[in-house]
C-alpha cells in the first residue's frame, strides 16, 4: 500500500507550522489519505478549523506539546484509541528560536547558553525521540510505514564549514543519530518501516523568518512546494533509503 | 610550544574518572607540564588528595559539576583570575549511565525516556559547550593549545550499525557537531587553537563496568594506558586535525 492511499492513516505533528500546515493540506487536498490526525500545541487555529470545515472527519485534531513527555504521551493515547495503524508520521516542528528573541542561533561562541541548549535539545532532538517510542507500535505492521522528521542540512556535520548556530546544529545532528538508531532497530523489528531524516530547504516559515535575507533568490521555498517535494520524497522512498538523509530534491546529504 | 612543556598549563574536567583521573596522573608523572587543574565534583578524594601530595603546587584542584552552567562559570572564574592561559583543556567526563541504575542505555526503543535524554545531553552535549564558551578566552593566544573532549566510536552517525543506546549515541553525536562548530570558528579566531573529538576506546571505569563482557580480549585499555594514547594524539595534532574526529590508536572516525 502507498502511504497516502485511502486506507492510510497519515500523522503530521507540528501542524501549525509552515510546512507542518502545508503538508496537513496537501495530504487532505491533493492526496487520497483516508484520514489526517493533525498534531500541534493548540490545533483550534483559525488554519486548521477551517481545514477542517472542508475536510470533516479526514482530519483529526489533536492538542500535543512536543516539549512536554506526558503531552506526548496522553495524545498517543487518543490517537491509539482511535486507530490500530499509522502509516505515515511526519515530525514536522522545529526550535531555532523563541518569539521574543530571548533565545536566538548563536553567532559567535560567547553567544552559547545553558537555555539556548536546552531548548533546541529538547525540541528537535528529545520530542522525536519521545514520538517515536509512543508512535513505534502503530507504525509497525505489515504494511508500509514511513516515520519522517525534518532535519536539516546544518545538522551535517561533515557539511559544516560556516560554523555557529551552535544548539541548533547540534541538536539536528543529535536528532539526525536518533533517525539512524531507530532505523536500525525497525530493520529487524519493524520490516516495512521507512525512518528518514528530510531537509525540507529553506521554507518561508516563522522558523526561518528572521534569516531569509542570506537566501539567494529563487531558493526560499514556498510551504506549500516544500511539502510538495517532501511527500514525494516519502511516496518514493524504499526499505533501502530507511535511515538515510535526503534534501528535499532526493539528493542524499553527508552525516 | 609543546602542550606538555614547563611552562603549559592543563585542565582535566573530570579529574576523579577512570580516564581523567589517569589523565591527570599521566601530565604530573610523565610530562614536564607546569600547571594541571583538576576539576571534578568533588575534588577532595582520596586518589587527588595523594596527587597533590606528591606534586604540590603543580597541581590545582578545582570544584565543577558539569551538569550546572552556573558551577562552570564560577570554577572558570577561579581559574581565570589564577592563570592567564590554558594550552590543554580535556573534557574527560561522561554520561551513559547513574549509580543506581535508574537510567541506563536504551536497548529497545520501549526504554527511551525523557529522563535518560535529558542526562545524557546535559552532561555529554551541553557541558562540553558551555566549558567551551568560558574556556575559549583562555585557550585563545598566540602559543598552541588544545581543546579535546572524549567521544565515543558509537557516537558516529555513519558508523551506526547496531541501534540501540538512543541517548547516549544522540548526546555523543551532538558533542561531535560542537566540536566541529567550535573548531570552525577557532579557525577564524583562534588560529593556534586545535579542537579534536577523541575515541578512547573502550576503557575500564565505572561508565563502561556494566558493559565489559562484550568487550573482545585484550581491547579493554586501562585508563593509563587510554590516557597515554589520548595524550599522544594531543600532542601530534597539528592545526590541519582540528575539528576531526580520531580513535586513540589515531585512525580517523567517520562523522
Amino acid at each position: 500500500m502507498n502511504t497516502l492511499d485511502e486506507n492510510a492513516v497519515a500523522m503530521i505533528i507540528g501542524a501549525s507550522g509552515g510546512i507542518g500546515l502545508a503538508l496537513t493540506q496537501r495530504l487532505l487536498d491533493h492526496s487520497r489519505t483516508g484520514c489526517v490526525w493533525a498534531a500541534c500545541r493548540r490545533p483550534d487555529n483559525a488554519a486548521l478549523a477551517a481545514l477542517a470545515q472542508r475536510h470533516g472527519d479526514r482530519l483529526r485534531l489533536i492538542a500535543m506539546d512536543v516539549g512536554d513527555s506526558d503531552s506526548i504521551a496522553e495524545a498517543f493515547a487518543v490517537v491509539e484509541s482511535k486507530t490500530p495503524q499509522l502509516h505515515l508520521l511526519i515530525n514536522a516542528f522545529g526550535f531555532l528560536h523563541d518569539a521574543d528573541a530571548q533565545i536566538w542561533p548563536e553567532k559567535r561562541i560567547e553567544d552559547i547558553s545553558a537555555e539556548g541548549l536546552e531548548a533546541n535539545f529538547r525540541i528537535n532532538a528529545m520530542a522525536p525521540a519521545l514520538i517515536a517510542r509512543q508512535a513505534f507500535p502503530l507504525l509497525n505492521h505489515r504494511q508500509r510505514a514511513v516515520f519522517a522528521s525534518l532535519s536539516a542540512r546544518v545538522g551535517s556535520i561533515s557539511d559544516n564549514r560556516l560554523g555557529g548556530w551552535y544548539a541548533y546544529r547540534a541538536s539536528k545532528a543529535a536528532q539526525n543519530m536518533l533517525t539512524r538508531s531507530l532505523a536500525v532497530e525497525a530493520g529487524r523489528r519493524a520490516k516495512r518501516l521507512i525512518c528518514l531524516a528530510l531537509h525540507p530547504g529553506t521554507t518561508d516559515s516563522a522558523l526561518s523568518a528572521p534569516f531569509q535575507s542570506r537566501v539567494p533568490q529563487g531558493k526560499l521555498f514556498t510551504p506549500d512546494f516544500a511539502a510538495s517535494q517532501l511527500l514525494a520524497r516519502i511516496d518514493n522512498a524504499g526499505i533501502e533509503d530507511s535511515g538515510q538523509f535526503y534534501a528535499w530534491d532526493g539528493e542524499p546529504i553527508p552525516w
